[in-house]
């Protein structure tokens, strides 16, 4: 089975980290192949970034679809593009703030989530909201952690993040704490250890769901807004937005 | 006072349509100028192609921004990459869509909207949702007319509608109907008339939304998912995604 | 095009105030009449001076109407009588409650309300639910200044409201205030330079939205519970409650 | 103890049927008094005539209150005035909808309302969205039976109530049906009989509730919109609106 | 009328109490049978306690039915068994939770609710939710005072559980405050008096309902998941589970 | 890694298709442990039956638990003891009810259910609320197959499941339809195929998910009512209820 994780944004060495954290907890016989537009933001903070990323991720999605990919992770919490990832894709695609909250609320009553900077929460909300999950959430923290310092060795990232998770704990009466950025893969097992709650992490949790959808066989249903795109629209390879 | 409004698609007939309904309906002293990206698709219908004209639309706002607009309407009633245009702009951003359903609420207890084909029904229905007006609609309808349909003379593009139209008055308990695409703009007054209950017009209701908060001096909160993008991706004039 | 703008309350007073304040966003070749019920409640505080205050109300409409206005204003933030008022009258009635919530929906993310007494605060989060947006709205916040109080000169009204907005803003996590009584109608720019996020006016918004209504001809949809009345009860001039 | 049912209509005919029904409920030791504006809407068909009933409501209320009466029952289905009232006495205050609405959710998992005309339903619909027992609803349903056609002699009132429960039975999935007017009073043994599911009369539910709100000493909470009203507009006895 | 009252837990001088209370409130001619399970949970402390408390309640509420009880009341504030109780009993089956709910929502328009643990309260929430009350609540707290605490004289109990509601009247803008533990009837007029608001005891609240729904003739609609059981499963007397 | 599996019925025909269901799906190095208590209801069709097959479940889930189970499923579609299950066992507890939920909205934006009966349906439209995916419900249907004809050979089970998904499918505006009764395990393929849409089997979704919860080291938040049990009512092996 070939899982293929798109990071939305342009940062291959944050791609690098979130294909090892997608590695980790693939099953036997799963292949994770990892990659992101070559241009396009650099990090994907606030809808703004988000509208300028989809362009760039449709076109990897589609070169992966051809290649034979059987199901798509989408690797920004935000789950950008989403909807048009479906409409685009065969085969099932799982964002990973989605997967998240799923696996969350199968663990916990209630969740907070912490994520990086307050641009980004309102964004969290609506998709919450959408999915049906806000009614099992305590609030969506920002930690005010940039994107890209997370990646930065020595920063005061960790140390931030485990703080509003201490935070979260205190006084959003949760049971869990959902990482909010595909940034903090790493961190899981950390913050697991250092809060013991079960803390989520995204990428790993969209991994783990990609699979099961297709050991499930279960695909997009093609009904809707996720019905194949006209035929004038459908190659984002060739055709440059 | 000068109102930009922007068709996300690349219909130019369309645009010239939908301006001339924003004028029919701008107050002394406004100018309406109207524009559509020159390229990206060639209409909007469903998620994906919404998300292939966010680019081209960003950078039409970003151009009249510049150039002195003082508000803008996006006139795609998906409303479009709403989020990214208020992060973007200075000066207010109003959606067709938003801006039916708010003037809709004020003349009537529900409503409902007629639009073109079903893969457009979920796209609104989260953003009534999200704008918290879902608890005023009776239920989002899909004509089955494509939207370029609604540019060809001597369709039956009007009768379709007009049934969709007496079917949700009949069926949903609800006082008014929305026409749920920027090319039903003409169709209102032929509406009303055949169906005695208000019929809205989303691109008359943005142009007269747009002044009144411009007339109010009221521009969006540049707080949360609107913050003024990080200066790395600021300017889609030259930085074509 | 006449804008009828009816303080339900019997204080002359504040009616002078709000003209004043419907005039300064009125559109070129409105005018603006204004008036209040000879005798009733002095302040609406609550929904017993609410209800006492409808008759007379019903009263100003249907003369107003009889003089041929376009459309008509509720100046009570508690959009007192707004139902019986859509049901008597032809033309579209707007309540400046509704009228600052459906604007800010537009400049914001989520607002906040700050309002006089802790007594009106259910009746305008019931509002706010029945609209549908009570789930765009932070909180509603007392000032506990009485209407009255933002009356007289040299009181400590405008400081009070001006922190609990303070409060709002730092503890709500919302990007826009509302002004939750017409007799704060004076305060809109104060408090606009003061906290730097935009502040509503419902007499301001109530005049805009009214105004447009009329130039998009959409007038109250007379179904449900704003049919017209019975013969039997439908005229409030001569037969007192 | 002094159960007070108020009519708030002046139809005095309605107010002696209503009045025996309360009787037949009310427990021993119980006495119940009931009376009726002198003037106001001979029935209240929609909110205009509600807004119109309340002056006089409120002064029935004031008198009996002063007479010793222990609790009070609104006898209109749309609880018509019921926050004012709540404002004005000390004792508990019962309206007959929501009355209906709790002992209803405690004998079935939905339930429908058949009710008087179309004009009335928007305020149910509002009512059991602000009581929080919209969920627990089917449908608000109108029979299109005027009011006072309920006290007609030989009139198709019945049988078309009874065509509606039946239609709400077969459509709604709802386990129980409400009556929804005091004019239906008289109809529930006869429809309990005929449906063989459980037909819950406000006017008896109302009664009911009261008692036992005397009997825990529960009275309102005088807080929020409840809280007493001011010296100034405290006399609806004396003071005509 | 002979109405049964349930403890579902196995301690009997917990039954005692509520048996007192319960007598407190019933209505002349009206005869309160109360009783417990021999074994099973000795207290209810959150869902694992009332899964097993189950069994032993459905046995007795058989017997009592048997025995020609009018009405039956359960004596837990979680509400236990009580889809189960309403499948099983002909009469109607009021839980003491949902008795207090509906209550308070007469009294006041929100209020909160003082339980024992934090363990109980996602069960007392997720009530709410179903009854659709949530929105009239304020929050559900825990005193972390041990259900059978509620028995030992001398024990802190009284003083926690009057802390807490302090609390929840200084931070929950709430009128009223229910009692979250059938251990607690015994401290509502304590309560009451101390706290100037409606304190809401559940016992007292389901006896007073269920005596109205007897006098009212309205049992337990049987459809739906409230359908008699099938024979294979009807008898629990002889059956043990 | 070993799941166990557990139906709550004690039909042993019905667990062994259940665990060969489970055991399609399992991953590689993924044990399939089934069993059902001994005693008990032989089916669970509503919340009676729910509530005597608890205790039974209860054991069987201690003693799996005791064998070294690294996850548990509960086989009833109904998530029957779910919450007790959870607060019993250390490693993650996932119902076939929700799991099938949460898989579904992955694929679909919006599902319905095909359950057995009538008496079932609310209780798993209980749990959407609960589990906060209501919002992405077209309706629960019931098929009106008992359980037990879901195993009989020759049964009408399979058609008439069948045409209520094509109903559900032609009325319910949904993309997927959920199979809601573990009975139906067997019936994916060929609905599957029938239907042309996401067709989702509980059963085989509870198992992926377990799976993916103990590979990320996901257990059972013990907080709020997931707490585990005190020391006097922790072992049901010993102590029958």
């Amino acid at each position: 089975m070939l899982i293929h994780v798109v990071n939305p944004n342009s940062t291959a060495a944050m791609t690098a980290r979130i294909a090892a954290a997608a590695r980790r907890v693939a099953g036997a016989g799963v292949t994770v192949r990892a990659d992101n537009p070559p241009d396009g933001p650099a990090a994907i903070e606030g809808p703004y970034d988000g509208a300028l990323a989809v362009p760039g991720l449709l076109r990897c999605l589609a070169a992966a679809a051809e290649a034979g990919a059987d199901a798509h992770v989408i690797a920004c919490f935000d789950d950008t593009g989403l909807d048009a990832a479906r409409a685009l894709c065969r085969g099932p695609v799982v964002g990973i703030g989605e997967a998240a909250f799923h696996l969350a609320s199968l663990v916990a009553e209630r969740f907070s989530v912490v994520t990086t900077l307050s641009r980004s929460v309102p964004t969290i909300e609506a998709n919450l909201m959408r999915y049906g999950l806000a009614a099992r959430t305590g609030r969506v923290r920002a930690s005010e952690v940039p994107v890209l310092d997370l990646e930065a060795p020595g920063s005061a990232a960790r140390r931030r993040v485990s703080d509003e998770i201490a935070r979260a704990l205190a006084e959003d009466r949760v049971g869990a704490v959902v990482l909010g950025c595909a940034g903090m893969a790493d961190f899981v097992d950390e913050m697991s250890a250092a809060h013991g709650v079960p803390i989520v992490d995204g990428v790993a949790a969209a991994v783990a769901l990609a699979e099961a959808l297709v050991r499930l066989r279960l695909a997009t249903s093609k009904t809707g807004g996720w019905a194949s795109p006209h035929e004038r629209t459908a190659c984002p390879i060739d055709a440059a937005p």
